[in-house]
């Protein structure tokens, strides 16, 4: 990157578009450095979405779900060939160590060939078919058959700040594979590096023109374009989801709006753990704690211990947390960067304060920690924090407060039963993990805390070493969690293409039917 | 039913609760005798919400699918007990016609007894596994599989008032059968059968404690009692839909919400179509207008025919509503009884109105008809009103006003492109049926109007006299529309169950997961 301030383009309606003087700047969160400036101010929105649904749609619809998958494959080609020139621009803009902009970039370029391998086991259908045929009537020959159609509207991709990357490719590698165009909306704090992918992208003419729009700076009047055949998948703040689900013309035309919501996510450490079990759980709340900084949707918040063993959890953390060296991610020895602004830096700390007022602060804290060489008045540094609350169902803001860093609470439990109702009071969550011995207590456990979560990860010994991790989004899996989490639904597999289809039911006779179902890939 | 006017109590945290005052007189719309009065001012509606959660969904829970099956088998026994005595009631207080009142009776009991023959299936399970394992690792030792698990609230369960027994059965029997207690709450104007129906059920002790409570009366403070465990199914109006969706304690808990609006039906009469097609066309947009009085939020609002048949087709639909007599349906000879309401009929005619401004209207309209023996200034009667515009491309309001009566309006289209192009302008449909004969022609219309539709009904000569019709919905078949019909989906066999249940993967060893799906339905 040059020293002048990059000027951050929107690929919109066919040609990269600059809009008008700054609405953001992008920052260097080690040392303050200006890297590059977005704005969309006085850019045509609704007519890149009216371009998006009359060329790229149709351009998409025309190929089958395998010729699709192929045009994924090519752009994670794309993204593999440049992968030297990301990493660099994810430690810069967003503070990560190499490890934080792997699982970023990685995540992408993973989750890209996961669609395109399994786009192209769908073949030369168009839709998807959902059950077998049923019968309505006396008479054989009229039935009814579920299809799921793609939708003849926009994929509008609006993404946080913390996945660049990842939350770009999780959501286009689905869409484009329904058939649906993509208008990405990257967080601007950290847009530099879809930037520069949906530039390359576009660059090697991989995608049908349309097919891949990208609006670098604020939504501005977007909200007011879109329309019923639209869909909007939002990933952020319950707040800005909020925003967009009371928007006047989103309730207007009800459009279809997927949220991914910030969540309070429980790790549990099982009634009588064996060490192995004990192990694998501290060592996962620690490698949580301090992965890209804590700025997980689905990192550990709250860490669930038996009241007898709140002590030994606390201490062999600690003695964890104390090795994470903080610093530039540019140095090789330093294992934790920065938030990614130093706004967020001041929401962490305004979160663990909230905390704090009725919890221990065992080490960190809501103060910019001291290190060599980082301007603390410049940086947006936040020191592993860990806390211990006494009373977990007396203490509110453990169970309502995400601090989005490197920050997590102890609370201790007396009961199976409190520990699934104080879990339950995060409202509604991502993830849960749960490390233990007992099959039994695992079940009661799904029963308990599967209806408030979207995942559960199940550690045992035997597969310490081998789960892919708590807060890794897999894309077999399902992603999303109800409530305060948001409600909402993406990958998991050929599931996550259910958000860019309708479901519908076709009623007919048994030789049109017949007809329909030989263009259908059959889901079950 | 006496002279007296009935008070309606509400069932609420296991005892009939009466409400302050009158919020609403339930009147007969022939002859304007007011027959009961709600309230719900002053009831303790969180009481009402915790007590199910509390009482109602763990004794569902405790049961498996087939066991709750049985349940819901031996609610549509004591319904049909009582049938007689809820017929006398929907002519008396919705001026249903016998026709009309079979369709909400029967079709509830019916929707009853489809799911209690379902869920007797699905055996001595309490779960349902979506999908066979998946892989995520090298370790074939960790793998995952998705489960949907019961949710542990309340479904708040919000009707409109053309249905008050087939819309609060329809929803009862899925959330029963899911495991998820129901409060019901009517639209107050024609809660009379609801309330004499869910009374009949509580009597006979059919269900566990708290598995079912009543709101007669107003919504009150419900919304704010509503947590992130609960899920709220409404049918209604996409105003009091836009009400709900915005409401603070909603978007602030991220509540699941299943949304069944109006929306603007189409029937399309294919480009050379067949004297058989066209015979099916005709009778069933005639039926669909004038059954229920045209209250049926799938009926046909929207009539399409080449431009060169828009004249014969407006022929053969007056001659077929000319036989259509109006009137008190108490009187055998009658055929279509009044609107629910002097309320209704004010819309319905204000919506005839705001059409007619760029429509002919070839009979009916927007005035009062006389009717030998009836009042017009106490009966809430519309005459079948068709309407015909020249051009349908410049009608907004054929495409955006929903008459929720027994009115449509004919659109002649050019070209094949140019009705489904006009048809999508509805925003969002439950329903179209398009007739004709050509199998070609009819895929194109599923690829074309299947993205905004929830149900696409194809009618051939062969099935004319086989089908389910345009406006019935039928269990086995997805119910719900994008757009401005909500984006909700119930029904559809056990797809419905879905709504209830929080979809979820679980992450753990192959002998745990082996473990979780010997207690749950694979749904493929």
């Amino acid at each position: 990157m040059s020293d002048a301030p990059e000027i951050l383009e929107s690929y919109l309606n066919g040609a990269w578009r600059r809009g008008e003087g700054v609405e953001t700047e992008l920052v260097d969160p080690v040392h303050g450095t200006v890297l590059a400036t977005a704005s969309a101010r006085g850019l045509d929105l609704k007519a890149a979405l009216d371009s998006a649904r009359k060329h790229g749609g149709p351009a998409l619809r025309a190929l089958s779900f395998a010729e699709r998958a192929k045009l994924i494959g090519a752009v994670a080609d794309v993204l593999i060939a440049n992968r030297a020139k990301y990493e660099a621009i994810a430690v810069a803009n967003s503070g990560n160590t190499k490890i934080d902009a792997a699982i970023d970039i990685d995540g992408g370029i993973g989750t890209l060939k996961y669609y395109a391998r399994l786009g192209g086991s769908l073949g030369g259908a168009t839709f998807l078919l959902d059950e077998k045929p049923v019968r309505l009537a006396k008479a054989e020959n009229f039935q009814a058959i579920h299809l799921l159609a793609p939708r003849h509207g926009v994929a509008v991709c609006i993404n946080a700040f913390n996945f660049p990357s990842w939350g770009l490719w999780e959501k286009a590698a689905v869409a484009l594979l329904a058939g649906v165009p993509v208008l990405a909306k990257p967080a601007s704090s950290t847009a530099l590096l879809t930037h520069a992918m949906v530039r390359d992208v576009i660059a090697a003419k991989v995608l049908p023109e349309g097919a891949i729009g990208l609006l670098c700076g604020g939504a501005g009047n977007l909200l007011d374009g879109v329309t019923a055949e639209d869909v909007i998948a939002f990933t952020g703040s319950s707040e800005t989801a909020a925003r967009i689900l009371k928007h006047p013309n989103i309730l207007a035309r009800g459009v279809h709006v997927n949220i991914e919501a910030d969540s309070v996510n429980a790790a549990l450490l099982a009634p009588g753990a064996s060490d192995a079990a004990f192990d694998a759980f501290v060592k996962e709340v620690g490698r949580e704690m301090t992965v890209k900084a804590g700025q997980k949707c689905t990192a550990i918040r709250r860490v669930f211990a038996p009241a007898d063993r709140a002590g030994v959890v606390a201490e062999a953390l600690l003695a964890r947390l104390k090795k994470t060296t903080l610093g530039d991610p540019r140095d090789e020895s330093v294992r934790m960067g920065p938030l990614v602004t130093r706004a967020q830096q001041a929401a962490a700390f305004d979160g663990i304060g909230k905390i704090a007022n009725n919890a221990q602060v065992l080490t960190g804290g809501a103060t910019a920690p001291s290190i060599d060489g980082i301007d603390p008045t410049k940086s947006a540094f936040v020191a592993p924090t860990l806390m211990r609350v006494a009373d977990g169902a007396g203490a509110d803001a453990v169970h309502d407060t995400e601090v989005f860093g490197p920050a997590a609470t102890i609370v201790p439990y007396q009961s199976e039963d409190e520990a699934f109702a104080l879990i339950t009071r995060g409202g509604g969550s991502l993830v849960a993990s749960v490390y233990g011995d007992d099959h039994a207590f695992f079940a009661r456990a799904v029963a308990a805390l599967g209806p408030s979560h979207g995942r559960l990860l199940m550690v045992e010994p035997s597969i310490a070493d081998a789960h892919t991790g708590h807060g890794i989004v897999m894309p077999q899996c399902h992603h999303g969690g109800p409530g305060r989490a948001g409600n909402g639904e993406e990958l998991g597999g050929l599931h996550g293409l259910r958000l860019y289809h309708q479901r519908l039911a076709v009623q007919g006779s048994m030789n049109l039917l017949a007809a329909l179902q030989a263009k259908a890939y059959a889901l079950h």
